[in-house]
């Protein structure tokens, strides 16, 4: 179906996304674009893409050029490719911001060929070795902006990335900002935090080791995540991050009052409401 | 290997520990405990006992007995265990703290037939329909003041809980509920008020359910977690938990600041200092 797709960056996302359209008869040949030779390597060794190019060279050989770099990078290289980009291609990015993107290419003559994304999915891994090709299954891929793209090219990558199992959800740039913050960015921050709680507390880290199983993994596998990638979500998004931050301290802070005044009944009554959760997580 | 088993609860971990106990040849008969007859009812059908009887009457017909309750009720119920208790039977309990305990039956005559154990394993489910055949393979189980229980009793428990697939951690009940706070009881905490902060500001259920992957369930996992369980817990391990909730809302603070002030590095600093969680859980 493409003669040629560029990944710009060769990580976890883009190197899943090139993998998934290799496996799914999409393309036989993928660009990469990376700013480390090491990774270029790496990723060809691996099988996700079989050359890599500089951006401008690369971009000008395929019909779908796939961004996923962070989010801070994401904008001038975006600019940079809109500057060069024809009516025949289409561009997509997978940030997990969408507001700053989508602002700063509102007025660019091609706008219409950018198709804003972000497919829900990630682990904590980074790097073309964190790459998988089924990794996009049975996840959500937020949509935004869908007016301002030509409805070809929504139509097309809508349907690549229902043919690798996600479901498509389509919010403006704000409001998904916004839920991003809730479902995904406090996650991480509070996992961050968590880790760093227990790596300042506990200095007998063979009892961690030891221990660990009681809930803590889970918890805390998010702390492992890259900060070159995260660090430009938490500031690309600060306000939303900051709001529902407060929020999380305040809420802590009810636990904290709680076992200060040894008030059972309301210790209770906050697990309960926290168990409403189950109507919405499975 | 026993001609009788007594479970005191008929949930989660005392349904597990039947179970396995059943599936690797220790007993053909085991006692159920419980407080509702429709638990009661409900772990005959699902094969984890084979009859109910009171407390005292299912005590005195068992070989081992083990008591996985709400941390609270435990001390009791193990009091009134260790009234009746000979020393031809062994018991055992699998609470979350361990320190109370201790201290409350450090006086009873039969105190060596006591052995004081932690199983590490569990998940956000509760019940007897939440029990499962294999599930403490691969974690740590804590043995607590192990040199006050009959050496011929440690090593029965220690051998099934190894025949479980456990590894076996010693370590007295102080510092056992010291490293229980950080291992386990923060991240239960966390999980509850993390479920409480997207309740209160995600108006938008649906939103939360449809975009739910990025991370967000694995870290909110816990705050399914049975309140009858956990409140007793924190309660009875409040003074351990608030000192490392308090230093998880100072790390919190941290990653507010960078927010507010918008500094990077600072940002970048805590997040790489999280990263060395990864030396500890791989």
């Amino acid at each position: 179906m493409f003669n040629s797709v560029t990944i710009v960056g060769v990580g976890l996302i883009s190197g899943s996304f090139a993998l998934a359209l290799k496996e799914k008869g999409y393309t036989k040949h993928v660009i990469g674009v990376s700013r480390t030779k090491e990774s270029e390597q790496k990723a060809i060794e691996l099988g996700i893409i079989d050359e890599a190019l500089p951006l401008e060279e690369a971009v000008k050989k395929s019909d779908l050029i796939y961004v996923a770099i962070p989010v801070d990078v994401t904008i001038p290289v975006m600019q940079q490719i809109m500057k060069i980009v024809t009516d025949k291609q289409i561009v997509v990015d997978a940030g997990s911001t969408k507001l700053v993107l989508c602002k700063a290419l509102a007025n660019y003559p091609m706008r219409s060929r950018f198709v804003a994304t972000h497919p829900m999915w990630g682990t904590e891994y980074s790097g073309p070795e964190a790459a998988v090709k089924d990794g996009f299954a049975g996840r959500a891929c937020v949509i935004c902006e869908k007016e301002k793209s030509d409805p070809k090219a929504v139509e097309i990558v809508e349907n690549i990335y229902k043919d690798l199992g996600m479901h498509i959800v389509y919010m403006d740039a704000e409001p998904h900002d916004v839920h991003a913050a809730y479902v995904s960015h406090i996650a991480h921050i509070t996992s961050f935090a968590l880790a760093n709680t227990v790596l300042e507390k506990e200095k007998e880290e063979d009892a961690i080791f030891e221990l660990a199983g009681g809930g803590f993994e889970s918890t805390v596998r998010l702390a492992k995540s890259s900060p070159a990638m995260w660090a430009p979500i938490f500031m690309q998004n600060r306000e939303n991050v900051l709001d529902v931050l407060n929020e999380h301290i305040t809420q802590l802070r009810k636990f904290k009052a709680c076992l200060e005044k040894e008030n059972m009944e309301y210790l209770y009554e906050l697990m309960e409401n926290a168990n409403k959760i189950q109507r919405i997580i499975k």
